[in-house]
């Protein structure tokens, strides 16, 4: 008789975004004449720039024909997409990645999902919190993460680093050792960063306690500020100790094309046993690579006119994350990140939880945002916006809010 | 100090197709003026069908729109796909599956590499030999699978179903009793099938014991013959006991499109446990949708043009699957599969060992094939030859097998 992986009955309540999807669908229903404004998941609003079209009609074409056709990618994705994300993301920084240190994927979210797959389920990990529920929910699955407790909404086997306004959104180094570390800079959901300087801290650590390093670096592309590490590579020592997790979601708008890369370099290993040539193996006995006209795609982010058009996207977006924080500020809300993020995190007035904000929002503004505790204990008392809406939508948005 | 998951170390070599790859481009490499005609990977080779090319121009140019642009597409596929996926294969079968019982994916491969995640690892899994190295390469990896002994080639904790000349290619029930059956028909590597009645009493085997079947649906557009089920729903029962994995890339030529689907029946429950909400956790947590220009691709594989096109394509395929097959009888190779899958799975001559057969024909002929024993020990002496060439390069293979 078959038995299922009994770690499953362990996560509480469905994912999250599921939750909220399903809560405002009701209030829809019920008030089907509201204009509901959504800034609650980190989803982007403005299409694909014309560079990265222009070059998926032409990989289309070349569908079309015997003569240009591609069947099966190779495992870990095409030599011109990896050579272009080494050229610009990594040299370009003075990081040096090589083309093999490349695994290109389906998207980040089955990366951060997939990674720790190849680590012993007798790891112990450590997030932020709040924290991005994939890292947690994933290792929940495997077993990693103990019991959980209802009350205080926490694993017992999961050393939690709380990141608060306390704090200034900074983890401090924890009092029990981890063994894998989930670090994301730029932070979702909290929009806020850390510094160079003590991200090579944290580079330290984990080479001093022989822990790795998960680093998702989704939101690079937000950073406005020089003294923020666009790379964990450009920290001494990261090749020893950190794996990077990259997207296209943010940067160039690929929620729904859906590309995304990660780097295991070949200088870290556990022993004798290099971690590049377990998630190699990985890859090409689970994964079937990235369709060919979205590494086509990809690699149109990295041309010149695909440039100059996502530096403008990037733009857009963070115009609506200055009218966020600026509106916020002027209604009275305390509020963090937005500046080097695509993230608006505030404080609830008036003691509201998170979630109760999240219905207060609703109804009186028809304004989906996130609730803090959704994304972990820590993030009680918080609430999170996105500046992915249209620049309309978020106006209107903040005008609704203002007038509260 | 972080550990790695140990059982990857105990993977003996690389994937399978990466050794054939290797060794191609050393005799590649050695003979640059050698054309070699590769009839080893199932790899397609004829382009995408023009139905198929026009969505996919359409959807590219939705994206480029904001009224039109599509971010993240619904967790388990959008409703359009997964609509056209139960009228299509199921409704239009006799077969009660309904749309959220379909879950569309980045394609088979993942999804048969993946969905053992959501068992005990305790389970005990039963597979074909030979058999698609995925599934024991990926049970493998999630610790089921015991201790490999190099000498017999076989797992201690892996029941293996011989599928030889001898048993027709027909497996027999297990001496010992599985908690997972994978069973892969038309047959991935034999290119033989079983009948609708044998499928039958696979179904009610399984349900007597309380097993769960993963049954592997790739090839079924190949299916020519009337008793052979194209899904294991036509067989009665079979929703409280199986799983089943589709795949686009053979019958649409999707290998670099990547689109695959996966049914997990609601009555298909481990006590009150419903192995659907399973994989939809699994789905919600660790994937973010097919890109939505594949899921319309997808869309357009079942519409009347789209049909009407794929029906050549099989034919063409197949064609090449009779001249693989007549070629071979004609050279006095004893020969098997073909007719309802495009594989063909020969007996090696003069007691050759498959691999000696594989370097025997890359040199003599230089035709590449793939050695039937990298699907496991019962695969010893036989060789696949796939029929997804072109129909030029494939008489022309078999001109130089004749001429041996």
């Amino acid at each position: 008789m078959f038995q299922i992986n009994d770690n499953y009955q362990k996560l509480p309540g469905s994912y999250l975004f599921s939750t909220i999807a399903k809560k405002v669908a009701a209030f829809q229903e019920a008030n089907p004449d509201k204009q509901i404004i959504r800034l609650g998941i980190g989803d982007v609003t403005q299409p694909i720039a014309p560079a990265i079209i222009e070059a998926m009609h032409k990989a289309v074409d070349e569908m079309a024909h015997a003569e240009t056709f591609r069947g099966y990618a190779p495992d870990l994705g095409y030599d011109f997409l990896r050579n272009a994300i080494v050229e610009n993301d990594y040299k370009a920084r003075g990081c040096e990645i090589t083309a093999d240190e490349i695994f290109v994927s389906d998207g980040a979210k089955s990366d951060s999902g997939n990674i720790q797959e190849i680590f012993s389920e007798k790891n112990r990990i450590a997030v932020c919190d709040p924290v991005y529920p994939v890292y947690v929910d994933s290792n929940v699955m495997a077993g990693r993460t103990g019991t959980y407790d209802p009350t205080s909404e926490t694993w017992s086997n999961v050393i939690y680093m709380p990141t608060t306004k306390e704090n200034g959104f900074v983890p401090e180094f924890p009092k029990e050792t981890p063994d894998m570390i989930y670090l994301c800079f730029p932070n979702n959901p909290t929009g806020t960063t850390i510094t160079k300087a003590q991200l090579q801290a944290w580079v330290d650590y984990a080479n001093k306690v022989g822990a790795v390093i998960i680093y998702d670096a989704a939101y690079e592309a937000y950073i406005s500020e020089d003294d923020v590490a666009h790379s964990i590579y450009e920290c001494e020592g990261a090749k020893t100790c950190a794996i990077e997790l990259k997207s296209f979601s943010k940067n160039a708008g690929f929620t729904g094309v859906r590309l995304g890369y990660t780097v295991v370099p070949k200088e870290l290993k556990c022993g004798d046993v290099s971690l590049n040539a377990m998630w190699a193996r990985r890859h090409g006995t689970k994964f079937n690579g990235a369709p060919y006209i979205v590494q086509r795609a990809g690699e149109a982010v990295y041309s010149e006119a695909g440039k100059a058009q996502l530096k403008e996207q990037v733009a857009y977006y963070m115009k609506n994350a200055a009218t966020i924080k600026n509106g916020l500020v002027e209604a009275g809300f305390e509020v963090f990140g937005g500046v080097n993020a695509p993230y608006i995190w505030l404080k609830t007035p008036d003691q509201m939880t998170s979630w109760e904000f999240f219905d207060y929002l609703l109804e009186k503004a028809n304004v989906v945002g996130t609730p803090g505790s959704g994304f972990g204990p820590s993030g009680e008392g918080y609430f999170r916006l996105t500046a992915f809406g249209s620049y309309e939508n978020t106006c209107a948005a903040l005008e609704r809010i203002k007038a509260l």
